[in-house]
């Protein structure tokens, strides 16, 4: 791993690295670093990448309003990274798909399998480059919650987890071995991801402490500001609590 | 409306009043008033009254992380006040079916809605009284949930509400008058309140600004430390927006 450039603006510094030819960005309070301090893992949507304004405004709200570090790096095929084939082909059904009008929800699950087999290993190692001292959660929706209920599955170093946006197909066994805390953001009109689909994913997750937390509108819809703040909070209860 | 006691404790003031009768709880931070305070209404539970472990964390928590206001009071019937014979008698019978082993929670809402026709008068006088500088919000749950949703339709004074673990039996009307942000608080498992029928009234209301949050266990089980933070965060984002 190694910094490929540093800059610091309101507080917070933001610092672009490579791991293993995996372009990321880690962003902290700006000043010394501190022991405990947690590490918020953030996931990207589907044709995001590592900075999408989403990802960006929870890793600097993370910092600011919590001083908690939170990293990014683009999944396989996405942003600064190169074309997966399978990948590719997989995407361009999908926009054939929906130009001619049709339903594409249901082929996001096995896009989202095949992104995660590749992401899980990446985001491990992000783990062993940058958790030597804190506590770690994930947050991710849409793809990067595809991606996160696999990751928090087999990572026991991830405590607690903003997932969402994502159907039960194919996941329902994995949800079931999670047992740390999570947050479930559901879009209650997605039409990606029928109501039911999103509600089965919530029932499945073993987690003694879980909160479905849904909002009405589309899969794009979801509140900004309020779900930046609320899911910040809830993760910041489990990695940062009172001593 | 005047005060009959008043005690501080770890920076925060409760002072004990008497508005026509009813008692009630007013907990602010200690010293000098602030312009622009928000003020919540902390509705409690059946069987509860104004200064319920549930009302205080509540209250205190408002105080010392939020720097608002709160005010109780306790509802016909319950606490300080004198029996009301038409809710003795609802009451008296939901005991007896228990009891038996029988279930009760078809018998809520027709008591609920007999409390909430003498307790919505009495909110509004706590309005008059209390909120001459600034926005008000509503909480509560179960009992105060029922009256809650036919205070906020009725009161334009009261700009956002967490409300929640009631039915939708004979209130869906009254759901689609409400227009402010609601955070509407559900038990996934509970024994009093069908899914379908919570999930109904959510449903119901005609805010923009709506979240369901709901968690597992049953209707006694609402994660006591997390419900507190995120729905006084939720209020306080609503009452007291940076500027």
């Amino acid at each position: 791993m190694h910094f490929t450039s540093e800059n610091t603006s309101d507080g917070v510094t933001e610092r672009h690295f490579l791991l293993n030819d995996v372009p990321g960005i880690l962003w902290t309070p700006d000043g010394p670093g501190e022991r405990d301090r947690p590490l918020v893992l953030l996931g990207h949507g589907g044709g995001q990448h590592k900075r999408a304004p989403g990802v960006l405004a929870r890793a600097r709200h993370l910092v600011t309003a919590h001083r908690a570090a939170a990293v990014s790096i683009d999944a396989p095929g996405c942003g600064d990274r190169p074309e997966v084939a399978v990948l590719r082909d997989h995407i361009a059904e999908i926009r054939a798909r929906a130009a001619a009008g049709e339903p594409i929800g249901q082929f996001f699950p096995g896009l989202n399998a095949a992104i995660a087999e590749r992401a899980i290993p990446e985001w491990r190692a992000v783990l062993d480059a940058f958790t030597e001292t804190g506590p770690a959660g994930y947050w991710g929706l849409s793809m990067a919650g595809a991606i996160g209920v696999r990751l928090v599955a087999a990572e026991p170093r991830i405590t607690a987890a903003v997932l969402g946006l994502a159907s039960a197909d194919g996941l329902i066994d994995t949800a079931k071995a999670i047992t740390v805390p999570v947050r479930f953001v559901q879009q209650w009109d997605d039409e990606f991801v029928p109501r039911e689909s999103g509600l089965a994913l919530f029932d499945a997750f073993a987690s003694q402490a879980k909160t479905l937390y849904a909002n009405p509108g589309r899969h794009q819809d979801v509140p900004r500001i309020d779900e930046v703040e609320d899911s910040a909070v809830f993760l910041m209860r489990q990695l940062a609590p009172p001593r």
